[in-house]
């Protein structure tokens, strides 16, 4: 199909208001903006909840049920995915708390990034205990990972997880390039990651910052999916003048998609794609848990 | 600077008024398509020329001279390159003619692809004795090469013209993708033929048939320039049901360009970069000549 998909990160944990007042911080301001940006065309979102009173990032349940719930109170399709970042929590289980979430609140993704790496400013752990902790919880709770990869190492590491059966059938991967200690989008570096990977993966490009342009214009002329919002880019220009706003980034991306024929996939096309049942454990084997548990403590 | 360059071909030796009624084939309708080119931003034509009767391919000087004297009566700053293609012309000899023409009628430019291949249907050869003549010719009169690569051995092979001197100290490459003989545009068959190219090496991307979009997109997100017309690719969408137009193929990639906040470089600033002066020898070092006359005859 010449549908891509379209996996929206419209908060992130480093804009603020101040930064750029269009980042949707409240939980009524990100319901709107994931609502919105379905309507262009997302099938994916990615989300980060921010403390309603202070505007920091939080791994609170409540916070991330009322997202959740405030999507799928309009739009049951979108898949939805909970990002459990380390970047400010350590304890695996401390960091797999959005797993747990039930019923209505139960997210269908959640993020696994594939390696310990820097950002610019600070480190961000992902030991391989932890990797295989939140894989296997996902494994055992059906839902998926939305893979992180920032560099070829962490797609070589990624057939290993395969291996070991804490992986789906279908994988899905966000490709987040421009990072400072990562992979940037050049020819070479995107070969060396794309290269590596496993058969059995479905991947969406991101970049940091002024790469986001350019490694999501890459992705669709190249037939992969992208991910665009404000959490890997608040400027709309390069020259940084003029902040972006959610709309204004998927509603550029999609026009240079629509002149390329290109049109985005619908979350009903991207759950078959992935074998993502909508509101439920999506592959949740046996085996798969087993293995886990194996692989987890053994 | 976010400048692109556009080169524009038009006609080349394939596509006629049968396949596509909007291909130019006569002088004054290739003059009239140059021109539109330029106003949407061309800084260089790869110009092929017809036999005004019969429509197919001639190296005839006049009619060469006509197309090139038409353009530059009306604009003297766009780089005119001639095609000195070996498809259906073997004796390097007369590849080399229109090198010959002076005055108004002196190309600024000659293509020169760099290794015998297939094309789907026929071979296309250039042999390494007709590469060394033919980059010697130009060096000789002051004729910048528009180099032509169709994969990975032909960007190595550039080395050694370099390092023979049969080069000029900015090299001008269109890499085309998407051959069935020849390189794809993927990121790993790109990243093969950029990760060897010399460092002072400036290229476009062109694409056969469908890859043309494809491989304008990439390049365009990636910082290259673009080789587009009807020479290329004869159809607007991927399902072949609607003819392009050079204009519609310009107007497209353009519209792509500028989303992404790309503008055309001026012919001004390509020739600039290239070291390329109007109506006169380019580079013409008398020490390329002789290195060239040892590298033909040793």
């Amino acid at each position: 199909m010449n549908a891509y998909i379209l996996n929206f990160c419209p908060t992130g944990m480093v804009p603020t208001k101040h930064m750029n007042p269009h980042t949707p911080v409240s939980t009524s301001e990100i319901i709107e903006d994931v609502l919105m940006a379905s309507e262009l065309g997302a099938s994916i979102a990615h989300l980060h909840a921010r403390d309603q009173k202070t505007g920091e990032p939080t791994g609170d349940l409540n916070t991330f049920a009322a997202i959740i719930e405030g999507i799928r109170k309009y739009n049951k399709q979108l898949i939805l995915c909970v990002s459990l970042s380390g970047r400010n929590v350590s304890d695996p289980a401390l960091r797999a708390l959005p797993l747990s979430l039930d019923g209505e609140a139960k997210p269908d993704m959640g993020s696994l990034t594939l390696s310990s790496m820097n950002f610019a400013t600070q480190a961000s752990i992902n030991a391989p205990g932890t990797i295989n902790y939140l894989a296997g919880q996902m494994a055992l709770k059906g839902i998926s990972p939305e893979v992180e990869i920032f560099d070829s190492g962490m797609s070589s590491c990624l057939n290993s997880l395969i291996k070991k059966t804490l992986m789906p059938p279908t994988v899905y991967a966000n490709i987040l390039l421009g990072n400072l200690f990562g992979a940037q989008p050049s020819f070479a570096h995107i070969a060396a990651i794309t290269s590596s990977l496993p058969g059995n993966v479905v991947s969406s490009f991101a970049g940091l910052g002024s790469y986001q342009l350019r490694s999501n214009a890459l992705a669709l002329a190249a037939g992969h999916g992208i991910r665009v919002g404000l959490e890997d880019n608040i400027w709309f220009d390069h020259e940084r003048t003029t902040l972006a706003s959610n709309r204004s980034l998927l509603e550029r991306i999609t026009a240079i998609a629509n002149l390329q024929q290109l049109t985005p996939a619908t979350p009903t096309q991207v759950r078959e794609r992935l074998g993502l049942q909508p509101g439920q454990g999506r592959y949740g084997l046996v085996p798969v848990a087993d293995q886990y548990r194996e692989a987890a403590h053994g």
